[in-house]
C-alpha cells in the first residue's frame, strides 16, 4: 500500500484541523496505508521562519514529503486563505516537492463563505509544487467537529459522509500514481 | 481507448489556441484515442448567450461532454483570465459536467506574465464542475506558435517538449479514471 | 456629480442581478449621479462573441466605459466565478478600459459558499484593466432578492444594510478619483 | 501627512524585498509621510507561530497597523504566492485590521511568470481584512534590484519608473482615505 503524509497546518495545539486529520488518518490506516502525521506547529518556530533549508527539522520534513506517495494538506481558513504557518513550511520545501504525488486538500473554518479558499488559494500553491493529482477536497465547518477531552473528535453525519467520500477517492487514486514519477 | 473532447475557447477563427489544440489532437489520435474537436466559436452566438439550456446546440455540446472520458480545455488569456466565450459555454453545462473526467487545461497568450491564469482562474472553475483529475497544464506563448496557410501550425521546440509531456500525462491518466464515475 | 455605468452581466432577462442593479441605480441617481444602465444581454450576441472590436454595439459599449467615472460590475456566480457573458464583454474592451475609474463589484448567487468569487475571480480581472479603486463589494443571496411583476425588487433588510453601505462608499469614492486619470 | 507602515514579508535578512521597501520608504518620507518600517523576520518566531494574540510582539505589531493610515505590504513570491512568514503575521492581526486604510501591494521574484500572484493571491487576503483602497501594485524582478554592501539598493530604470508611479499613486490616495474610517 501507499505511504501517506498527513499534514496539519494549524498553529493551535487544540485545533479542530489537526484533530480532524488524525481522525481521518485512522480510516486510511485501516485501508492498509502507512500514515505519517505531521503537525506543522511541532516544528521549531526558528526553523520554520529562519529561511534555513538545512535546519535538521526542515531536512526531516523534506524527507517525509519525499518518501510519501500521497499527502493530505489540512489548514484552517484565516483571512480568506490557508494558514501562514502551513505556507511557511511549504516555502522551505523544494519547488517540486509534490511531483508525482497525490494530494488531498482539506480546510476547516467557521463559515461556508470561505469554502472557495481551497480551490482559489490552496490548490494553486500545490499545483506550483508539481502535484500529479490533487483530488477533490472538502471544507468542514468548525461546528461539525466536536472535540473530546482525549483528543478525539466526533464529526457530524453530513460532514462524515463527504469526508469519507473524498478520503476514499484519495485512497483509490493513491494506487494509480506511480507512473507519474517516471513521466516527469 | 478513451474518448477525448478537445475544446477551443477562442472567439477567433484564426486563433492560435484552436490551431494548437487541433495539432495536439493528432498526437492523441495516434495513441488510439477518439478525439472530438469542439470550437466554441462554431456554436451559434444566440445559443451561447441566450441562457437557454434546451437550445439544440447546447444539448449537443452537453452530450459531447457527457460522452467524453477526458476533456482538453484550451483558452487564450484575456484580461488575466480565460475567455468569456469559453466560460459562456461552461455556464450552460450541468454543474457537475466534469464529474469522473480527466481534464487537461491549456492556455495561450502574449506574455509569460499570464502563466498563473491557468491555476488561479481556470482550474477553480473546472474543479467546481466536479473534475476527477485535472492534470498539469501548460501555457504556450503566442510567439512559439507559427500558423500556416493550410491551418496547421509549427510549435517551437521548447514548447513542443513541454506540450508533449503534458499531453502524454493526460493520455496516461485517461486510462485510470473510470473508477471515479462509480465512486461519485 | 459623477457618471456611473451600471453593468449587469446576467444572460437572463428576468435575472435578479439585473433587477438588483437597477434598484441600486436609484440610490445613486438620488445622490445626484448620472447613472447609465447596461445589460450585457441586450448587446447583440454576434457582437459579443464575434471577436469584432469594430462592431457598432461594441464601439458604443466602449464609449460608455470611457465616459464613466465609476462602473458597477454585477454578475451572477456560475461555476464558482463570474458569468461568461460578462467576461465576453470585458474581453472586447481596451486592455486598460478601467484606468482612473472607481469600480463597485457585486455578485448574486444561491449559496454563501460562492462569496469569495468576487475577490478571487472578478477583482483580478478588473485590476488587470487598470481600475484605480475597486471598493469593497458585496455578494447578495438570491433568496434575499424578491422580484415583482413590474420589474422592481424588494431586498431583505440585512442585505439592504450591506448594499447601502457599499453603494455609499462607492459614491463617496467617486468624488475623489479624477486625480488618477492624470497620474497614470 | 499620513502615517505609513511599510511591511516586508521576507524571511531572509538579506532579502531584496526588504531592501526595496526601505528604498521606497525614503521617497514617501521626502513627501512628508511618517514611515514606520516593519520586517516580519524581526518578530520573534515563537510569537509569529504560537497563535498567541497576546504576545507583546504581536500586540505591538497590531498597534502599528492600527495607527497607520496606509500600509505597504511587500513579499517575495514563493510557490506562486506570498510568503508564509508574511501570512503568519496577518493571521495574528484582527480580522478587519486594514479597515479604512490605503494599501500598496508589492512583490519580488525571479520570473515574470509569477506576476499574477499579487492580484490572485495577495489582494484577496488584504480585501478580507477590510482594506478601503488597495492601489495598483507592482512586481519587481530580482534581477532589477542590485543590493550593495551598505544595505542600499540600486533599481533598474524601467522598474524605477513603474515603482515611482505606484508609490506616488499610493501617496496621493493616502490623502483621501480618512473618510472611510467614518463610513465603516
Amino acid at each position: 500500500m501507499a505511504t501517506v503524509l498527513s499534514v496539519s497546518g494549524s498553529p493551535s495545539a487544540s485545533s479542530r484541523t489537526g484533530r480532524l486529520l488524525r481522525h481521518l488518518d485512522q480510516r486510511l490506516a485501516v485501508q492498509g496505508h502507512e500514515v505519517i502525521p505531521l503537525d506543522v506547529r511541532t516544528i521549531p518556530a526558528e526553523a520554520l521562519l529562519g529561511a534555513d533549508f538545512r535546519h535538521p527539522a526542515i531536512v526531516e520534513a523534506t524527507e517525509l514529503f519525499a518518501r510519501a506517495d500521497g499527502v493530505i494538506v489540512g489548514t484552517p481558513v484565516y483571512k480568506a486563505s490557508y494558514s501562514g504557518v502551513l505556507k511557511a513550511l511549504l516555502d522551505l520545501l523544494p519547488q517540486y516537492a509534490l511531483t508525482g504525488k497525490t494530494v488531498l486538500p482539506l480546510a476547516t473554518g467557521g463559515s461556508t463563505a470561505h469554502v472557495l479558499a481551497i480551490d482559489y488559494a490552496l490548490r494553486p500553491v500545490l499545483n506550483s509544487m508539481g502535484a500529479a493529482h490533487i483530488v477533490q477536497g472538502w471544507f468542514t465547518l468548525d461546528k461539525d467537529i466536536t472535540a473530546h477531552e482525549d483528543g478525539s473528535v466526533t464529526v457530524a453525519p453530513s460532514a462524515t459522509e463527504a469526508l469519507t467520500h473524498v478520503v476514499d477517492q484519495f485512497s483509490a487514486a493513491l494506487g494509480r500514481t506511480p507512473y507519474l514519477a517516471a513521466a516527469s
